[in-house]
């Protein structure tokens, strides 16, 4: 009963269209155009890594695009279980018209083939779209992408900062930022300004929020402008061998004025938390992060506070913290569940977190869901997994548990899957709260 | 099927009459007298805050009764999904016969008359004890309360301590417990005969517990009497000046003599662990404290070990720590797994928990639940709520999955719901284990 | 409907021989001989005394065998919800054909004697693996331990080294060491040497794994010999008074080793994180250990990152850190999900991590489950819970939930239960990864 509640409901989702609040989409090209663009997402090579593949067969100096294909589709029998592969299988099916259950060594030649063929017709990205119910996606620029060349309705805009605010003494990244924005960067004042002109571009430009993933130890906080200038003194002058504490300073100080070209600009800050880069250094092209679930929200109360009205979508990496996501925005105006990712993005897992928001957290503010992708045929599945999750937390916890009419929880769903991100994402300028 | 089988579990618990082991209920004023009662409770002031209504025009000087009630009211629609609303529209229907689906701007008037009347008839309170199925209800006392004019067997005191423990130095705090104690306070020793005095004085007036809520970094220690005095001299003489180490030396001392009080009046010290107070300090009255994870109960095992003699029933108020309560309480035979508190007071976070704890904690040791409630109608959907989650734990995981018959499990839930609380609570002097 | 798949799942299970690769067995005595072995297992013990038996009538000198089980049998009316309780029952029908729904005072002679008859029979124990579908049992062998008088192919001897890694200043440990390596250990080298020879006695002997359990503040890392050397030299003089940080350097520096001999022995090296060791220091043998999970799996990442040829079976005592363990097993080539160990080896946590494992791991990481048990009986309950969770999850997230077939479910659940066993634990020499 439940389960037939739950695929009525699925079905009734799956007609709605959304924007796709977060990827890493290239607008330049935002589809694959082969089948190592697909098979090249990390989940599948780090995950035939992880089952036993070698890198060097799977990355690195003269291999060709067809031996990456082979030695991954290899490894693929170790991963029928993972939903990484269900995804795959999905993509191969409902885009490609792939019809075999499995991808293997003696039929990938096939699906490469229908790949290149349909990837080239003209307008596939759009049909992609169209058959994935998306109207836009958000993507994921550097501080200096020109943001020209594509339609940024469709491709909206999204400043990711994790460059500036942790990797300012890199070679390059000061010039980078002194060339976009037109400031000529010489002190904490002028940098300051630059990111400030940095934000104003990319808001003219059709960006709708600004994102930064943070490691399980950063801790926000406003810095006093002599000590955040001697910071940048010292980075300016040494670079990435400026010392620890001036890195530290300099990070916290750039999040901090970040936050406040938000507030300025009248758009979401996306907060990614809980990342720890290059613990696994010899493993795949971004498949050596992982997480370290020793944190709390408790240490970004002061940006919160700080910023009463800048929104703040909040997507933790730990699965446990889930709990605290949610206590947080129950309290907090300005706090949003935002999405599942990356290790919390599988489906018991979704299921979990869902349960918890979705019963604590007022629903104007739950923002379902986000891709996450690199190419625009990973939409398809990954929003599919997550309308059968929420069609069953709908059917089940709604429904069958609280008695609610099909209708109703329907309209619940729409606000996760859709409303919301809408009117988040859409109503710049308008406050969380005015308290 | 296991959703009929819980269909009559739930029933058959419904008949139980059972105490409740933890309210805010003021004995003088136990249930509501309008609406703004009702909505006034946090959980809907900080989730219409939450959800993006101002504070001031929930609280603060000079906003009516009526316009409170408006904007509260006017707030809900995005609270539909939560079961804080569904905890309101269940009293609204079966304690003052509302019937429509939703309390909006254009019925709230009729639902705020029904509550005037009602409430205004003779022996409401008892009515709603009835229609509750509770014999009696603990509370939450201030150390100096006179615990005068009202039944303590059915509105049963509780001793509270976080104001001695953690603001002792405040304005009037120690000359309130000479008065309330007949002790004069001068040094450490008579700090401690004065708490002693006020336990002695609360269990001859019917107290079966004290309790107290605690931050997450708070360590339990056994304090040096030298030491004690010393910080105790400091917080005599400066009072909130006194330096963070002789407070946080006063706190532990207090603690570890209230437990020493429990021990000797022979009733359980509840521990309510995790709590980090005013972390959103704009946020409305009672909706500014939040929670941090990180935090073991191994920090606890010096005070069970100490006091083997005194019941501890814990909550905590992390989700992922209920596996740590879950395994303290299987080993320790003083550590009883209470409730589910606060913002792991929710169906889904009950679900999990209680299936951790009712599979691998003695049966005996399981305090269910308690409904936190500061005004009596609260009971009613609460307890329901807790019920529902039970029968369906018990039909799922005990008749379902372990093949028990369906009077087993009820036995079973009324271990949880009615039996526990009875003998924990009310077994004052027998210990817990004289091992 | 997912009811019956996973009933037909289960009898499917039921019928496939695997390899337990964890236990206490005893290879002299693997079988109980009496009810007070059942009942000796710290399950009841700790449970019965967490319930409120004093621990002097559970075990202590002057204590008769027949009172033992008498008290711990008058304990077991408050365990009756508990999985463990379930075991014992299933034990007690399936194995010793004992009919009552209940263990009780008045019916344990019964038992008794049904135990001691048949434990008596030869063959008793190979007819309990038989009866358990087990083919080979691994143990848990000190270091020094001869390895002699018993069938290795079915009892797997495994060389465990918590003594030598965190107690070798105990008196007689250094000299165990050199007597049974036939090493000499004068200084760090020859400790070392010592340690490689003991391997490889162990391999020689069948070994298939070492084994270590870690304190949830261990941290491994390599360390300098000179270091390691004055460590030594502390421990070698004063033993157990040598400094904290000698012990805290010797023990790193002996747990940094051991993986190195696995690695030149080709051999797993199990590692069970997260155990306070005497928390309750005055509870019963063996139910004195909690845990405490503040930790993250990122502190032994310098460790798998170090022996990429090392396999490490991973288990985590504290039940939300399986999540971390999934993204780690997921990343990391080396890195195996190992069963569901101590306090989270109950049905509903074995749900929830079973369920984030099987869907983001690959197939082949996945080491589903071990007993831990000391008594051969208890394999058979414990692998039939086991095989019920997996049934279930088979059932309802890939059958239901995925639409495979059951022979695929059934093909995935033999992965864990049996093949996976196998290949790790049996293939020394093969690299988990070449990158």
């Amino acid at each position: 009963m439940a389960t037939e509640i739950a695929a009525r409901l699925e079905a009734e989702l799956a007609r709605a269209a959304f924007v796709d609040p977060h990827s890493h989409i290239d607008p330049h090209a935002p589809a694959a155009r082969s089948l190592s663009d697909i098979l090249g997402y990390h989940y599948y090579t780090e995950l035939v890594h992880s089952a036993g593949v070698p890198r060097n067969s799977i990355e690195g100096a003269g291999l060709s695009a067809e031996a990456r294909v082979a030695n991954i589709v290899a490894g693929l029998g170790a991963l029928t279980n993972t939903i990484q592969y269900a995804w795959l299988m999905e993509i191969a099916r409902d885009l490609f018209g792939f019809t075999a259950d499995h991808l293997t060594s003696s039929n990938w030649h096939d699906l490469e083939r229908r790949v290149r063929e349909r990837t080239a017709t003209p307008g596939w990205a759009d049909s992609v779209l169209r058959s994935s119910r998306m109207e836009a996606v958000f993507l994921t620029n550097d501080f200096d992408d020109p943001l020209e060349g594509f339609d940024t309705a469709t491709y909206v805009p999204c400043l990711r900062v994790d460059e500036l605010v942790f990797h300012l003494g890199k070679p390059g990244v000061l010039e980078r930022l002194a060339t976009s924005s037109g400031v000529g960067v010489t002190d904490i004042a002028s940098l300051h300004a630059g990111l400030a002109a940095t934000a104003q571009r990319f808001v003219r430009r059709g960006a709708r929020a600004a994102a930064i993933s943070l490691p399980p130890d950063f801790r926000p906080q406003r810095v006093e402008p002599g000590v955040a200038g001697r910071a940048f003194e010292d980075i300016r002058r040494h670079g990435t061998q400026a010392s620890a504490e001036s890195r530290g300073v300099m990070a916290a100080d750039l999040f901090w004025t970040v936050a406040e070209c938000c507030d300025e600009q009248r758009i979401p800050f996306d907060l990614m938390i809980g990342v720890r880069r290059s613990i696994y250094s010899c493993g795949v092209y971004q498949g050596q992060d992982l997480l370290d679930g020793r944190l709390s929200l408790a240490e970004y109360a002061p940006l919160f506070n700080a910023f009463p009205r800048v929104a703040f979508p909040v997507s933790v990496l730990s699965q446990p913290l889930n709990h605290e996501l949610v206590s947080y925005a129950w309290i907090f105006p300005n706090v949003y569940p935002f999405g599942h990712w990356w290790y919390a993005n599988t489906p018991s897992s979704i299921e979990r977190d869902l349960e918890q928001r979705i019963e604590a957290v007022p629903r104007t503010k739950l923002l379902g869901y986000y891709s996450d992708m690199y190419k625009l045929e990973f939409g398809y599945p990954k929003f599919a997994m997550y309308r059968r999750v929420l069609a069953k937390v709908l059917a089940g916890r709604f429904v069958e548990e609280r008695g609610w009419s099909e209708e109703q929880a329907l309209s619940l769903g729409l606000d996760l899957l859709v409303n919301n991100t809408r009117r988040v994402f859409y109503s710049a300028g308008e406050p969380a709260a005015d308290s």
